[in-house]
This record gives C-alpha cells, sequence and structure tokens, in this order.
C-alpha cells in the first residue's frame, strides 16, 4: 500500500465501478446534447427553410440516441449499485439526480416518446399558419393527439412516480414542486394582486409617457444589445448573440447561444428580451465547470433560470439605477430625444396594461396570463375537461383575471403560446415561480449587501452577479429547490418578497430602493 | 394475386429484405453526417473559441457513432445477401457503394480510428501555431505519429482491397484512381506544362496590369459574392454563405454551408474563392433528391468534386464572356476605377506568376504544386522515405517544378497546407484531376452545344449547369468514374483537352472562344 501514492489514478481499481460507469454514461449523453443544442439554435437562427425535412430527420435520430442512452439497460443496475458505493456529498447530489433523469426516461416507452414527437411537430407547425388565420378547428384537430399522448405520459410517469398526472408532468420542469404547493401560492396572488393591478392603473392614469419615436436602425440596436451584454458581464468567449423569429437562450453552457429579434419601429422590446436571455445565459456560463456532462451541473429547474432572466429583466432591467445607466448607451446608439430622459423610461417600462398577450404583458399582470394557463391545463392532463373546452373557459378566465375580452379570438387566445402545440405542459408555471424567486433573491442580496442598490445607481453590478453565482450558478443541482431557496435566502419559497417588491415599485412603498 | 394491387406497399412482405435493411442503416448514417457537418460548420463559422474543448467531445462522440454504424456487425451478413436479391441497376449501383463504404470503414478498428482521430487533432491544433512560428522541428513531434498511423490504416486498406498502400488511401477520395495510372498522367504534364508556363511568361511579360485600389468594405464584397451566387444560380433557400478562416464548402445536401473570407485591401481573393465553393455547393445541391441518405447520391469523388469548383472558378471564372457579366457587378459594389476595364481584369485573373504557395497559384502552375506534394507522400506513406526527408526532398522538387527556392522557409513549404497535419494523404491529386475533368467536361460541352460561347458572352449560363447537372450532379455515385467520364464526354480522364484549354486562353490558340 505504501507506493499506492505513485500508482496512476486510472491504474487503481476504482472503488466506486458502478458510479463511474453512471459517470461516463452521463457524458455521453452531455455529447449528444450537445450536438441536439447546436442543431436546434441553428434551425431558429441560421437554417434557411429549405433545410428542414432533412433537419427534422437528424432530430429524430439524435432524439432517439438520446432516449436510448437515457434508457440503457445497464443503468438500473448501476443506479441501485451506485447507492451503496462510498460517493462523496456531490457525487451523491449527482447519484441523485442521475437517478430522477433516468426514472422520468425509463418511464416512457420508446414508441411513446416516438408519437408524442410526431404529434407535437405536427401540430407545432401547422400551429405557425393555423394562428395568424385565426383557425381553431384546424388546430383542434392536430391538438387532440398533443393531449392525448401527454395524457399517457402523465399517466405512466404518475404511476412510477406516485404523483398526481399533472404533477408528474410539471416535475420534468420544476422538480419537487406540485399543485398541492401551487394552489395556496397563487391563491394568494389572487387574493391581491387584481386590487394591486387596478391601484397602479389608478396611479398611473395621471402619468404622461412619451413613446420613443423611430425608426431604430437593426444594426444600432445590435449593437446596443452588444454593449448592454457586455456590461452585464455574458462571456462572448463562450456565446453569442443571433436573431430568431422567437428569442431564447441555447447552446451548451460552454457555448451559450442567445437570441433576439429586431423591429426598427420600436427597441425596448430586443432590447429587454436580450436582458432576459442574458440572465438565462449567465446561469448556464455560471455552471460548475469541473461537473459540466453530469446532471449535478444543471440548472436546478425551470422556475429557477426564470427567476435569473427575470432578475436581470425584472430585477435589474426595470430598477431606476440601472435606467439612468442604460440611457447613455440608448442615448449613444439612436442619439437624444426626450422620451429618453432616465424618469419617462423608468414610466414606459414600468407601464400596467392588461392585455391578452403573455409575451407582451407588464410585470404586475403577467401572472394572470400564467394562472388562466394552469387553471385550463391542469384539469386537462387530468381528463377533467377536453380541447374542445378551451375556449370558453379561456374567455371566462380572462374576463375575470384582466378583464378582456377574446372571444372569437383565439389567435390572441387560447392559440397564442407555443407551449401548448409542443406539449409543455407544466412549464407556464415556471415563469410565475421565477418572478417569485427573484424578489426573494433581491431581498436576501438586500439583507446581506446593504450597499447593493447603490452599487446598482452606480452602475456596479457585479455585487448581483457575485451574489447570484455564489447562491445560484455555482450551486447548479446540488440541492433540492427547497434547500437552494434555503441556503441561498434562509427560506422555502416565499411569495411575500413579490409582493413587497411590485407595492415598492409600483405604490412607493417603501420597501426597496 | 389479383387483389396484390390494393394491397398497402408497406404490408406486402418485401422481397428485398436484405437491401431495405441496408437503405435504413444509411439513412441513419445520413442524420448522423447531418450532425457532424453542422458542428464542422459551426465549428469553422460561429463558434467562440471558449466553445472548442466541449465541441471536440461531441466531435468524437459522433464520429464514433458514425463509425460504429458504418461497421455494425450485420451489415456484412446483409451485404452477402442483398447481393442476390432481384434489385434494379439504381438499387445495384447503391449496393455496390454500400459495399465500399463499409470495407473502408470494417478495415480500420475502432483504436486505430480513435488513435489516427487523436494524432491529426493534436497536429493540426499545433500546426496553427507552429506554421506562422516556423517551427519544423515542432511541427515533426507530432506529424511523426500522424504518418505512423496514417500507415498503419494504408497496410489495413491495402491488405483488404488488394491495392497498394498510397492508392488505398488515394481511394477514399478518387475511387479507382491509382499510382498506375496517375504517374503516365503527371508524366504527360511533366512533359508540357514546365514549357507552357515559360512561353506564357514571356508573352505575359511585355503586358501592363493594373491593380484594383482599395479599401473594399467588407459588406460590400459580401452583397457582390451573394449577387454573383444567385447569378451562378446557387439555391440560397438550401444553403448559406458565411465566413471563415479556410474558405470550405460544408452541411449537407439539403442545406449547403459555404463559406469565404474577406480583406478589405483586396476583393479578387474572396469572389473567386466564393465562385470555387458555389461550385462545390450547386453539385452537393444538385445531387439527385430521392436518393439523400443512400450513397448513390453521394459526389462521385473529390477529383469530380474538384472538377466542379474548377468549372465555376476556371474554365467560367476566368471566361472572357463571364468577365464582362462580372465588370458590372463589380463596379455597383465599389465604384468604377481604371483596374475594372473587363480587359484588365481577364489579365489579371490569368497573370501566370510561379509562387510558393499552392491556394496563391495560378491556374497554369498550380498542377506542379500539386505533383511536388504527390512525389513526397506517395514514398512517405509507403515508407521509402521517413518524415524528416521531406524539407530536403521538398527543395529540390521545388526548385525543379518552379524554380523558386523554399529552403529554411518551412512555413511557406511543406508546413502551408493543413492536409498532411491532418493525414489528408492521396487528396492532392484530386486537385489536378479536377482541373483536367473541367477542361474535359467544357470540351464535351462545346461539341454538344455549339453556342455555348456565345450562351457565356451573353451572360447565360443556364445552359453550363443545365449540362452539369445532367451529366454530373443528377448521376451521383450511379457509375463508376470512368463510366461517369464516358458516358458524360465520351472518353475516359484525357488529359489532352486540359492542354488544349490552357494553350487556348494562355497562348491563344484558336481551341476556345
Amino acid at each position: 500500500m505504501q507506493a499506492a501514492g505513485r500508482v496512476p489514478a486510472h491504474a487503481m481499481a476504482s472503488v466506486t465501478p458502478a458510479y463511474d460507469e453512471l459517470a461516463r454514461s452521463f457524458t455521453r449523453q452531455h455529447h449528444l446534447d450537445h450536438l441536439q443544442a447546436l442543431a436546434y439554435w441553428d434551425q431558429a437562427a441560421m437554417m434557411p427553410a429549405g433545410g428542414a425535412e432533412a433537419r427534422a430527420g437528424a432530430l429524430a435520430e439524435v432524439a432517439a440516441l438520446v432516449h436510448q442512452a437515457r434508457t440503457a439497460p445497464g443503468l438500473a443496475r448501476a443506479l441501485a449499485q451506485a447507492q451503496d458505493e462510498p460517493l462523496d456529498d456531490f457525487q451523491r447530489a449527482n447519484l441523485r439526480e442521475m437517478a430522477r433523469e433516468w426514472q422520468a426516461a425509463a418511464a416512457l416507452p420508446e414508441h411513446l416518446v416516438q408519437r408524442s414527437q410526431l404529434a407535437t411537430a405536427r401540430c407545432g407547425q401547422a400551429w405557425r399558419q393555423q394562428r395568424p388565420a385565426n383557425d381553431w378547428a384546424g388546430f383542434l384537430r392536430n391538438f387532440r393527439a398533443v393531449v392525448a399522448t401527454a395524457r399517457e405520459e402523465a399517466q405512466l410517469l404518475s404511476q412510477r412516480s406516485g404523483l398526481r398526472p399533472y404533477d408528474a408532468l410539471m416535475d420534468r420542469f420544476e422538480p419537487g414542486m406540485t399543485c398541492a404547493r401551487l394552489d395556496p401560492l397563487f391563491a394568494d396572488l389572487r387574493s391581491w394582486l387584481p386590487g394591486l393591478v387596478q391601484q397602479v392603473q389608478a396611479r398611473q392614469s395621471g402619468q404622461t409617457v412619451l413613446q420613443p419615436q423611430g425608426p431604430f436602425p437593426v444594426e444600432a440596436q445590435r449593437q446596443l444589445c452588444l454593449q448592454v451584454m457586455q456590461w452585464l458581464q455574458f462571456d462572448f468567449n463562450r456565446g453569442r448573440l443571433d436573431v430568431s423569429t422567437h428569442p431564447f437562450a441555447g447552446g451548451v453552457p460552454e457555448d451559450v447561444r442567445l437570441t433576439t429579434r429586431y423591429e426598427t419601429g420600436e427597441f425596448i422590446t430586443s432590447l429587454l428580451g436580450a436582458i432576459h436571455e442574458t440572465g438565462h445565459g449567465r446561469y448556464e456560463q455560471g455552471r460548475p465547470q469541473a461537473w459540466l456532462g453530469q446532471p449535478v451541473s444543471l440548472a436546478r429547474s425551470m422556475g429557477i433560470h426564470e427567476s435569473q432572466s427575470l432578475s436581470f429583466e425584472m430585477q435589474l432591467g426595470r430598477h431606476p439605477g440601472f435606467i439612468a445607466h442604460l440611457v447613455p448607451m440608448i442615448r449613444q446608439a439612436f442619439g437624444d430625444q426626450p422620451a429618453f430622459e432616465p424618469d419617462n423610461l423608468l414610466r414606459l417600462v414600468t407601464r400596467v396594461q392588461p392585455g391578452l398577450i403573455r409575451v407582451d404583458a407588464d410585470e404586475l399582470t403577467y401572472a394572470a396570463h400564467v394562472m388562466l394557463r394552469y387553471d385550463i391545463e391542469r384539469p386537462l392532463i387530468e381528463g377533467e375537461i377536453a380541447p374542445e373546452d378551451i375556449p370558453a373557459l379561456w374567455d371566462t378566465g380572462m374576463a375575470a383575471l384582466l378583464g378582456q375580452d377574446t372571444r372569437g379570438n383565439f389567435r390572441d387566445g387560447p392559440m397564442q403560446d407555443v407551449h401548448w402545440p409542443e406539449a409543455m405542459f407544466g412549464y407556464f408555471p415556471c415563469y410565475t415561480l421565477g418572478a417569485v424567486y427573484a424578489a426573494q433573491w433581491f431581498a436576501a442580496m438586500r439583507r446581506s449587501l446593504p450597499g447593493l442598490d447603490a452599487s446598482i445607481h452606480a452602475g456596479d453590478l457585479t455585487p448581483v452577479f457575485g451574489w447570484l453565482d455564489r447562491h445560484i450558478w455555482q450551486q447548479a443541482s446540488r440541492w433540492t429547490t427547497d434547500e437552494l431557496a434555503t441556503r441561498a435566502s434562509g427560506e422555502v419559497l416565499n411569495p411575500m418578497h413579490y409582493r413587497a417588491h411590485l407595492e415598492a415599485r409600483y405604490l412607493g412603498t417603501p420597501v426597496m430602493a
């Protein structure tokens, strides 16, 4: 044994052979994920239309390879054996996440995965034409198959996990979140948010807000976005910004691909979009480098992911100190005009106005859009309602939650989002969870960093990023979401901070600077 | 049997089960090739530097998957069984190409493929720094391993095919080509080309050639390239033009990705580069759509591929009628100047000047660069010389073939090309085969289309593309190269047309317009 120190590590028999085998398998999956992510990004940002069919074939191939890798015969045995191996805490957390990924994949037979992909591909593709045509009947024909396979998946995942069907779908995006936890949270929001919206609208009704006057050339907008992303410390050595119809954060943690889109009549949307995606991007770039390829290095959940994009877009992006430093960059890009006065710009980006479209919603009314969808997709997945019941429920919910009339307007109603045609049931709650968590992070940040707002007013965002890096990004999936939140902020999800943040920002209640 | 016509095709037992199984396997390989091609293109044209390591891991993964698919256990049996199945001519040609691909892949054990990839990756990466540093000694350290694995591969391929080792490597790029055929071809070129070069140089020594005066803005160059590519009928619905350090044609036939690069001091290089790559691109786009995914749909060989790029860059690109139509586009891009006179531009692109660098060589001296490399890599692969013998042989060959002194100048000598660090031994002859074939195609075209040159002078390139599409692109790998050439031009490879073309263009001998 005395010579052991001189024996090369790889020559020694491992004491964790099953864990090592799993780790190698997940590294291979990471490589497949890389190819898949690249193909998706390219499809959205680069690919000419004529390449679509060949790309679909290649994507189906890699999806099958990923599924095969995730459900390879030896994995179940290795997962069981590794439980008894002498793992350190980080490895044990990794093993927990490996088991989670395997459970979710192994519950679904390959023919169902393929059927589901076929149904969503068909529905999603047709939806792109059907939405502008307001063709609900046509949409419904494809959407029924999407719902049918999603229900099957929910049933199988439910049987394996013991969760109720909708929870089993939501668990893929937000591990540990259930309707039993979500319902009281949403009930709380429903109790004060509509009143707050009315209060703020009354308060803002007397304000004058100047609209920026275009045109805003695309190249100037792009340069502005790049400059702001530099300020937000996005690492361009490991990422890019490009253009796509629907902005997203994609690529791989080693090479993050963000997109935005530009319209010459308006620049605020593309800029705030880029800021939002940069939040996602920094989370991905900040994942622990040494563990990339292993499940423990993955972002904790989509709710936590949205908490990063919303920390950037909402907590920072609408902060008066942030706006003050944004203005010179805007003036440099487009010249000066009265609408660029910091106070006016702040009023512009905090304007509250209930509307039909979720992605255009302001910070205050956004949650109503989420709850409306949750109220429909939960019973839809659990068979209490049918796809054809959606429009009536949508109309009722929209009137109740946002006072809007969407009757007959399917295009700006239940057909507006890509999530349902793509069977992403259980995702919507993550947006509001993200908003709630983001407020909770900034409350915790302010407690531990009393000079935080002064820093932001001075244009120094490093303290914010340092806190997020230490408490969120570097932690990746090392802890459960509740543990992560508790270690970061001293408590599990608590909507109090969200309410306090909104009241402070929109009513001037002196909770935040 | 009378109801057979009403039974859906898929419900009938196939009479070619082994062939069908092979076809499915090659379709899967096509999907993997798609992912690989995309990852390579992105790496060269889009990827930020920090993404390199993760990309290398993903590329190694997909290379392993491709090799596994190409050498899957059932393929040998299926290939043997399919020989006895009732295949039509096209299927039989496909089976021949399947067997060829399988032979080449199955001859090499996976550990050798991996070792070779490692050696070339290491050598190729270091070469990027070593070349500018003129560091031959450093290069040699890595290059020895590249040569060693290439020799092993050549031996194994040789044992399987019965070809001599260098021929076995060349066969991967140029099926059917051997030293026994190449040596007389090169001997023929050696007998008249040096004399022709001297004659042309003497003739051109009295000419005045004006150099275009820059700067030429990158965006204007890009627009010019795009406009010329439109004229060349490149299908932008199934392809793109981007920028990379080393221009190439990549992507997949359904979505061809071409690259060029721009220097503001000069625009001819990027323009002719784009024209060259467009030749490759149109061959790829022109491959028979219905057979994509099957080996019979692949480009016939790299020599035939170069015959397309050189048909575009040399046969068309230096044609007086082509130049006459290029000039207005150039003037539109950069304004007018005396150097843009058609006659001057023609003199500029047909200027003959022996030099050190292959990729900068003119049409007349290019073949000498190829023969120099062939004279070295053939004995290198067959063990007659060692890697350290290369510089002396290079110096001698360069002096004899091109009258240039390269002693001590490794950077512009044997280290100038990416081919050797990447173990692409046997590729260089394809460039000259391409030039010879291109001349042969245009000679055949002129025989069958007497109005060809008048069309080109009128700016109408459709007859050229129609001929290439019918005789080359749509034929893909349906025939052996000799059959393809004979069907297209009435004879196998014949350097007479190359000589006639060069003498006509550079001495004004009245063979072509």
